[in-house]
């Protein structure tokens, strides 16, 4: 199975994706700057990924300070937290992976220091198990609507890289291939960073999965001449209305899908799913550096200096959405 | 002001947009080939630029048989101009400056070779000054229906670079910026070759037009979040019914703007409409080399020898258009 990152004899490693396809590279993160850089630099991504990522990050930040007093340990732990916290403002299951990280901290906090990292340990292991699970779950759950034959069209990477296990929209598409789907996938090849080109047509040719690869623009095209059956994506974050945000460029997947009556499907876990909000206006949008988008690496590829906007999430409305697929069911519930 | 070809004591010389902006090159064209093969690689590009270029082209490319028997010249002049129609597909602009220097030729068929070359000559300079003026007219009744204040979303490239004059939809923004309308500009930057990024960023500049450059994949998003007031693009081939032939993403861009109760127009010279075909279910499109997607220039940005699939142009429904712009008013007339 393709992982984001290891945990081996107490060491972390992840993943480079920013030099995927052409390298495979490991890189031994040693602390939680380290991570932090590595999350927001997008060496790691994907939303239930950067979860585990920050969980495993405050451990091997937090390492070093176990000769701290306690109430200094506690600090720092906090300390970490934010800083990991402030990587990557949209989505939640950073928050969600963190809230739960320090909850388990306070719980045991008559224990030593030491000990208490190995709890945390622990808990970022079991983080990563549990979306190991939850994407298997999501993975089920979303086959079931996926037709006998399907063309699909993804956007952005949803697969082992984004997550702990098998994927979330992926992980549904590979999923179906494994119980005999007739599957084809079109893939977005996911400007300015290109994760669909890079990742995703990388994870589908891994598993033998039939893949095309397009520019985002051709999406119109495509529904209109190539009988694409379904659209299917992830999430970095759900309000409890069921609006989803999303690698930018889905919402405009999903008026085009709308528009020609295919349907739209979202997966994730439910860590991505924020009750604290009421709807997708209330979702921190990040804008990412104009030079993404004005230079491909040191080439430019657009005046100097000129302006730009890069926003790297838009939402869907939950009413262009045929269905969220997570590890217990559809949400909202009907 | 910013032009794609010179034609200057009877040598040929075009920029090589590939290079922009980057780079400013000129490339002095010796012949059909030459010109063929630059037409192809799109050095040349833009509906109205190739039919221009495909006129000094035959020029060029002719001189060299002056010698010739009557009976050779021409059938040189119809093989030259059978290479220079066979570049490129889907722009009917090329069929038509060919067809018309053709047409002059056989007027002509009584005189010498080298006084036809020379009537030849004078009729690709003044299909050139046809499109200055062409150029103008559009910008002028365009002008019309662009707002006090504007945010203006466009896709690829169609002003100076893409034609012989102001440009088509650039031509429009160009001419309504200087009746000291209130104009920005949204420019999507157009993959795969980036003609947006590449050339409308560039040439806004240049008429220190307020310009913003984005991912083709934010049209979506801007157009629910800046307000966009209209959405103008060129056209490659219109068909008699008024569906309209444009860069890749033009498609998406109109069902986007149809859904945001936008309006969505198009700019182009009457030679661009192609009276022959009743809708645009018929006009032949280009389909280019899948390097183009999967490489950046000699990086690799996906999986080698991946499934790609590239249409360079899509066609939007006249259902979808709010009004087609030409030298010569709207059209269809209503």
């Amino acid at each position: 199975m393709i992982k984001p990152l290891f945990w081996e004899a107490d060491t972390l490693k992840i993943v480079d994706q920013t030099k995927l396809p052409e390298q495979y590279q490991l890189i031994e993160i040693n602390d939680h700057q380290e991570m932090a850089e590595a999350i927001k630099r997008l060496s790691i991504r994907g939303a239930p990924a950067i979860g585990i990522a920050a969980a495993f990050g405050l451990v091997v930040g937090l390492r070093q300070f176990r000769d701290l007093s306690k109430v200094e340990f506690f600090k720092k732990l906090d300390a970490i937290s934010d800083i990991l916290l402030n990587t990557r403002p949209t989505a939640v299951n950073l928050e969600w992976a963190l809230k739960r990280m320090k909850q388990i901290a306070r719980e045991n906090e008559n224990l030593n220091n030491k000990k208490i990292i190995k709890i945390l340990t622990k808990e970022a292991q079991k983080i990563h198990e549990e979306d190991i699970i939850s994407c298997q779950k999501i993975g089920k759950n979303g086959a079931e609507i996926i037709p006998q034959k399907a063309q699909i069209l993804t956007h952005c990477n949803t697969g082992g890289l984004a997550t702990g296990g098998l994927g979330t929209a992926l992980g549904v598409i590979i999923t179906a291939h494994k119980q005999n789907k007739d599957i084809k996938v079109f893939v977005d090849e996911t400007r300015p960073l290109l994760q669909g080109a890079r990742l995703t047509m990388w994870e589908l040719e891994h598993e033998n999965i039939p893949c095309t690869l397009n520019t985002d623009s051709m999406a119109g095209y495509l529904m209109a001449h190539e009988n694409i059956d379904l659209v299917i994506v992830g999430a970095d974050r759900i309000t409890k209305n069921g609006d989803a945000a999303n690698k930018i460029g889905t919402y405009s997947l999903a008026v085009l899908a709308d528009y020609h009556n295919i349907p739209f499907y979202v997966a994730a876990p439910s860590s991505t799913i924020d009750l604290n909000l009421k709807s997708g206006k209330e979702i921190p949008i990040e804008f990412r550096s104009g030079r993404e988008i004005s230079n491909f690496r040191n080439t430019q590829t657009a005046p100097k200096n000129c302006s730009t906007i890069s926003p790297a999430f838009d939402v869907t409305p939950n009413k262009l959405i045929s269905e969220i697929v997570t590890e217990s069911g559809f949400y909202p519930e009907k």
